[in-house]
């Protein structure tokens, strides 16, 4: 019998420009620029830009691209009545999903997607999906409470119309700027398993209208997406600084996990971590007395887990500090996974478009382990 | 640099228990049982009851599943009234990837699927999907023509009621029998693309309603569903079995592709092929003389491919007679690959379960191939 690796692990499965991991050193890279520098210096308009073309955009291609994005955030009434008709109760994801493939019954695949494909209708469409996913993730919001949704303002950048058409209000410059940072830090990471999806749906030429709810689709999963609600819920439970370390202990002791903390590819703190837990820190100095008690929380829950757990290798990680913002930021917590997705959706379609460019059908084989052949028997001799 | 396999070729990804093909001998089996015999002797109810368990079921057991699927045919009027606000142009599969999504909304994912899961949860959801795919497809073929969907009946066959929904009358016998032959043949087919879509989407624990969405957008690409439309393009294009030998040779002077001859597993014929062109000309003694000239022109093109191409283990495949025998039925081309994921889910939901059951999330590795760390540089200055 032949062998395999349970859910590929450790199997190139792909070569790629896109995103590199430097676990041991705690460095993530987009096209080679270290993120730290693109959180401090660019905008998830401009990492969005090289993520898809592999260099950083001068000021025109840079201008051209932000107003094409800006030009493309209404979404069609149809959508809007789509919404209407669903439960409340449902799921972000499931909507973002659903909403996002219903976006695909206006604009028709095409045949030949593999090589260098169609360009234009490639980046139309790209254009088309980044810019609509903030609008359907807000449009949710507003609808399953009951409200007409927001029409997006073209005068905004995508955070603060983002925040913009979810809250209703324009959004304070520095919560919208840590949004924007936010979606930087999520916009890519490798090949994990919504970017996986991404390849073998959009290995069969699908269109980008079907290839990404896949991804969404995986996203969902509570594997996945969905961590930052978990550190939420548990910083809740905690409700105070003092009880952080019986806490840490606690879940230590009956090896229980605590959220937020660790990551299978980073060997040293996750770079990203430490971006938000700065801005967390410049936010806290900023905004005074009235923050939210979950941020002092959250740094005594690291501080102790740096103490009990920085020998093994394990520090806080991106879902560590991106949930407490979000609250602050008015996003509830079950919409904590769509923004998440709102920002992939940059990458997603930066792998999307590189699979096309020298793509090959994804069909792996299995280890048959199955009944060997037998006969059919009829069902009175059953 | 690591190597790695484009598209994963020959790479085992997965165990499974469902089905097997064993190329040289031209033989596909379920379960253990080769599908001539289920074709024969097995319905769609029954096979699909197979695929899911494992074991032919007794009498109790289909008729218990088999009256599960009956009774959650109906879907509810929301996602009728979302239909009704997408565009009637819109291709078929992305309405059917969006209303699989759309019922998503009414069922809250679960947290531990992992292991054994939820069983209880696991069986309804399966059997809701299964028996609702048929309804979905029939309703938007209605809708986009502008007439309200045909309640589903509780008394006729999946493959009866399919057509009675989608064409308005309950269908001649013999051509439901075709159709439940065709819903077999289609049901299961190892590790393809859309079925490893299954595995991964499944892998991070999201809902079934997330992952059949990701599995029918796999489907969607022209790489993947959608041959048996190309065959009857094909046909039509040829016009007359007078025509066929030309038609043939022009094709392979050229190294043009002909639709529905070949299949990358099977060195001889596809035994699916072999049980589509019985029930054809079955189909067609039945009939008498005012049958589709499509069919006579098939048999044409088949028997010069053989003389042609059976040397080099090219033979025809199972779409290049099931496309004609839709067309019989009253189902359009552009339908063709829904009717194929209707059939699919059984073989999609079987290695879905299957995966839970022991389940790791797909997380392969990548090639690295892109730039080296380099600086920021700011705009003014690119």
């Amino acid at each position: 019998m032949s062998e395999y690796l349970p859910g590929l692990a450790g199997v190139p499965a792909t070569q790629s420009n896109i995103s590199d991991i430097d676990g041991a050193k705690g460095l993530l890279t987009y096209r080679g620029y270290p993120i730290g520098q693109l959180a401090k210096d660019s905008s998830f308009e401009e990492t969005t830009l090289l993520l898809l073309d592999g260099e950083l955009p001068n000021a025109e291609e840079l201008r051209d691209f932000d107003s094409q994005l800006r030009q493309n955030r209404e979404v069609k009434f149809h959508i809007r009545e789509m919404m209407r008709y669903l439960p409340a109760t449902g799921h972000p994801m499931d909507m973002l999903q659903s909403a996002v493939a219903c976006l695909g019954m206006f604009y028709p695949g095409q045949e030949n997607l593999g090589g260098h494909g169609d360009l234009e209708y490639v980046h139309n469409m790209t254009v088309k999906i980044i810019a609509r996913m903030g609008t359907l993730v807000a449009m949710w919001e507003r609808i399953r409470n009951g409200y007409d949704p927001i029409p997006p303002r073209e005068d905004l950048s995508y955070a603060e119309n983002f925040l913009y058409m979810f809250t209703g209000k324009v959004p304070d410059p520095l919560l919208a700027r840590i949004l924007d940072v936010c979606l930087i830090l999520h916009a890519e990471h490798t090949i994990n398993a919504s970017t996986f999806s991404v390849l073998v749906t959009g290995s069969t030429l699908a269109s980008p209208y079907s290839v990404i709810p896949a991804a969404i689709g995986t996203l969902s999963g509570p594997l996945h997406g969905g961590a930052n609600q978990k550190v939420v819920e548990m910083l809740e439970d905690i409700g105070s600084p003092a009880r952080a370390a019986d806490y840490v202990d606690e879940r230590l002791t009956s090896k229980s996990v605590i959220w937020g903390m660790g990551h299978r590819e980073y060997k040293t703190k996750d770079p990203r971590a430490k971006i938000l837990q700065g801005l967390t820190e410049e936010f806290m100095r900023t905004r005074g007395g009235d923050i939210n008690p979950l941020f002092e929380v959250a740094l005594e829950v690291e501080r102790v887990c740096e103490e009990r757990l920085a020998s093994k290798g394990v520090y806080a990680n991106v879902d560590f500090y991106s949930g407490i913002l979000y609250t602050e930021m008015g996003i509830p917590k079950d919409q904590f996974t769509a923004v998440f997705a709102i920002a992939r959706s940059a990458g997603w379609l930066a792998h999307w478009r590189e699979q096309l460019s020298d793509n090959r059908i994804f069909r792996p084989t299995q280890v048959y382990t199955g009944k060997q052949r037998r006969e059919y028997v009829a069902i009175d001799q059953r």
